[in-house]
């Protein structure tokens, strides 16, 4: 047995079984082994954002790590992009990067770059191999670390020597560290606080958006009259028929500000203080109101259920939440297709416990009220607001539960970024409809622009945040890449091809042509 | 007049007239001040890697930097790979990162990172903006600092207020660094070593690989019976009929190590010592033979060519090189296409003054070797391993050199990394060739695995080195993005193709089908 099989056989003790690979000729041993092994699904992907963004999703959905194999410096910088929304996102990942054997790194050979200052930026935790032993017992811990705080990214550098030099016996599995519990005091502060008859908003994030959670927020909400919040971008909110609703701060400052100018006092559960995503001239960053006195109840990763259950105890709170989402979608529409009736279509036809991976950026927007009565489902955003996130975490997702339909609604501009989950989602013959909203912008860019204040654009500023020269001809791209693709320019023919797609399974990707924004 | 606007002003003024763009909401201001400026060329590209790569391609042909202009910590990950590589090539580079607004960053808002580690991996000099002057000040620095030590990396992280607040006079362009001179013992060091009657490889690269140099160098060679040999990776070689001859050194190691054995002197000019790419179980990763005696004679970004005449002069050298490129093809094959045939017509069409963007990989060696009698062309290869070059490179070198044509010769598994490449490609009108080879494979890999001596693989492991399920439609992916784009399966089609090709202007690209290599 060498590094790179105990290591494997580590990885698998400790419960890890799948890995998002994209190796190079550092990981060739370690390549060997993941085929040598029975238990560990090896998932090529064709670049490494499609690697760290389809481990976030199966992240979120599987609540455990899924394993990446990255190549070096570069190939870790290449997958970094969705490590922030993944940090962000609160998730368990375990990376596992090749390096150079120990004694080459001093000949600066051209594949050599700082490495380990590439890792230390998205990772919480790190470990170097020294040896091949050490490589298994740093697979150990790597997992075990992974689970802390709730979630997190834990790497491994595995230099080439550590994985083909013989190793002893493999490393023993840790256990992940335990959930601290919410302290006494914030239970009896936020007692208190919920008591006193002022607007009080609990805003809600992380973990605090399953479904679990929510039924005990939800009766919370019955017994003190608060309302229920949600953090812009979570990570999985569980919404739809059934479910407990929660309100969603809006995206623009403006919009936002107004919303929680009202509440007296916020008490955060698994989130954090709600602030602009962009700065603004002239516009605040610190979007509650000023006088709002905010508490934080429990943080990401402290033990939120047994938290909630006492808080719901100690408020004597009936058996059923304020509210519970009943059915509900809006009349079709007709003729060229237009985001608002995408949203209805969606509305209409998501089916039961379907997962919804959103990286429609401004047309999601509106996708999402839409889908707020449609079939109980998982709605996962972009949490850390690095683009290219939706494809390959649609992809991770679906392999977490393939059993459930995967609904990728996927902005086109940000679509470009990673192109190539969507070969990585027909090889593993995923169940991924990917609704490909191409309005041939950077819409959002276009909105951004004019709120920047930065004066009225010319053409060529225009030119710079427009996908139309060439026009992208996505099913093309799609087919390019081995996957079914169609598309939708009337609503008639959105509707017909998502009720087709939603009764088939297998990848397949639907083109919306919606129309441009002009600034 | 905004700081945006200041920054654009002295850019201009420092001669740096194009900007490769991916920006985002908090470079809006910047992007303004470029749609506002008459002689800043903006480059709309779609992903961030594309950007850098551009900008290295158009350096190593300008001779000056172009600007990137990218979005906070996540858009700069994106564009450090090929940051990678124009760092290894020792080209001038001038980042401007856009970043929160300084009294924004406290928020810690989601798209939040540790920019400045980001940059420091890949910038030899950095400037954080304080106001709105200071941005134009440090604009002028970077692009003197870009020209430092041969051509270097510069960064400049301007946050949104420093772009949108009120500046005054723009800075003034700040002159470059002079080269050092090379240092005269060494130069005598050089006359004894070459004098001695060992035998003696004159080491090239980076700027020693120009026609001039090599005029030079070729000439040094006639009176000393020196052997020119060149970097595995050059930046930029000039070569083809006309050119005096260099012998490259192999990529694999054990070839290597063949070729340089009989050399019992090395003087490298701008060059490093040869090392392996990788290493191996049991192999050196020191190339050289161990008795072999190595001077640096000049270090990349020391000033060359007087250098080299000085040399010239003191060997009393003949006025013509030892060797000059005539022209040389083998003739055309014919039915099922492969690398061979491909190269065979490449040697037989490629115009004068072609330039190739050379990402082929395994099948790349082949074909730069038919190449050598061809045309006088500059052949660029990829200086820093990170995979995902090639059609960014071949992008931004056109655009340096309109008038030329440019050949990019592209491996089907490292473009995938930046496909977008082919859009801007399209929207710029660039006059690009792309041969894309397709042989459903990262083949290099196959072999590499072999050669590190995992043991025999499963079907398992090599899945995770095939791109053939499904198969990737490159005709396809090309037409989705806007581009003419033709499939040869025969060596008559190929000839055909590019025969049209070098015969018109304008980006196409043509599908090259070659066999799958088998482990």
């Amino acid at each position: 047995m060498n590094g790179a099989q105990a290591l494997l056989h580590t990885l698998q003790t400790s419960g890890v079984d799948i890995c998002f690979a994209n190796p190079g000729t550092s990981e060739m041993h370690l390549v060997q082994a993941i085929g040598q092994s029975d238990g560990m699904r090896a998932v090529l992907c064709l670049f490494e954002g499609v690697v760290s963004g389809a481990a976030d999703g199966y992240a979120r959905m599987a609540d455990k790590p899924a394993a990446t194999l990255l190549h070096l410096g570069s190939g870790f910088s290449n997958s970094m992009a969705n490590q922030h929304n993944a940090r962000r996102a609160g998730v368990p990942m375990v990376n596992i990067v090749g390096d150079h054997a120990t004694y080459h790194l001093q000949y600066d050979a051209p594949l050599t770059s700082d490495l380990l200052g590439h890792v230390h930026l998205s990772s919480a935790w790190t470990g170097v191999a020294q040896s091949a032993d050490h490589l298994s017992q740093l697979g150990a811990e790597a997992v075990s670390m992974s689970y802390a705080n709730g979630g997190q990214i834990t790497t491994v550098i595995a230099p080439a020597d550590c994985s083909w030099d013989p190793a002893g016996e493999p490393a023993k599995a840790m256990a992940a560290p335990p959930a601290e519990p919410v302290e006494e005091a914030l239970l009896e502060q936020a007692v208190q606080l919920l008591g006193n008859r002022k607007r009080t908003g609990l805003l809600l994030g992380g973990k605090a958006l399953r479904s679990e959670a929510l039924e005990l927020l939800g009766r919370i909400a019955a017994a003190t009259g608060a309302t229920l919040l949600c953090e812009t971008f979570p990570a999985r909110l569980q919404r739809g028929v059934g479910r407990v609703p929660v309100q969603r701060i809006p995206y623009f400052a403006e919009q936002a500000l107004t919303f929680l100018q009202s509440y007296e006092q916020l008490i955060l559960v698994d989130s954090k203080a709600p602030v602009a995503f962009f700065a603004y001239p002239g516009k605040a960053s610190w979007l509650a109101s000023e006088s709002c006195q905010m508490m934080t109840l429990s943080k990401h990763g402290q033990a939120l259920l047994p938290a909630l259950n006492a808080l719901a105890d100690r408020l004597q709170a009936p058996a059923e939440p304020a509210q519970r989402q009943t059915p509900m979608s809006l009349p079709l529409k007709q003729g060229p297709l237009s985001v608002d009736a995408i949203g209805r279509s969606l509305a209409a036809l998501l089916p039961d416990q379907a997962i919804v991976s959103d990286e429609g950026n401004t047309s999601g927007l509106g996708i999402y009220a839409h889908c707020m009565g449609a079939a109980a489902h998982d709605w996962l955003t972009l949490t850390g607001g690095a683009i290219g996130q939706g494809l390959p975490l649609a992809l991770g997702a679906s392999l977490a539960c393939p059993e459930r339909k995967v609904l990728a609604l996927q902005a086109d501009g940000s679509a470009m970024y990673t192109t190539q989950a969507l070969w990585s989602m027909v090889r593993e013959q995923t169940d991924i409809t990917v609704v490909l909203l191409n309005n041939s912008s950077y819409a959002i860019l276009n909105v951004e622009l004019a709120r920047v204040g930065a004066g009225t654009p010319n053409d060529k500023t225009l030119s710079m945040l427009d996908l139309s020269n060439p026009v992208i001809d996505w099913t093309s791209i799609a087919r390019g890449m081995g996957m079914q693709a169609d598309r939708a320019n009337t609503c008639e023919e959105f509707h017909s091809l998502l009720q087709e797609a939603m009764a088939q399974r297998g990848p397949r990707l639907i083109e919306a042509m919606i129309p441009t924004p002009r600034a």
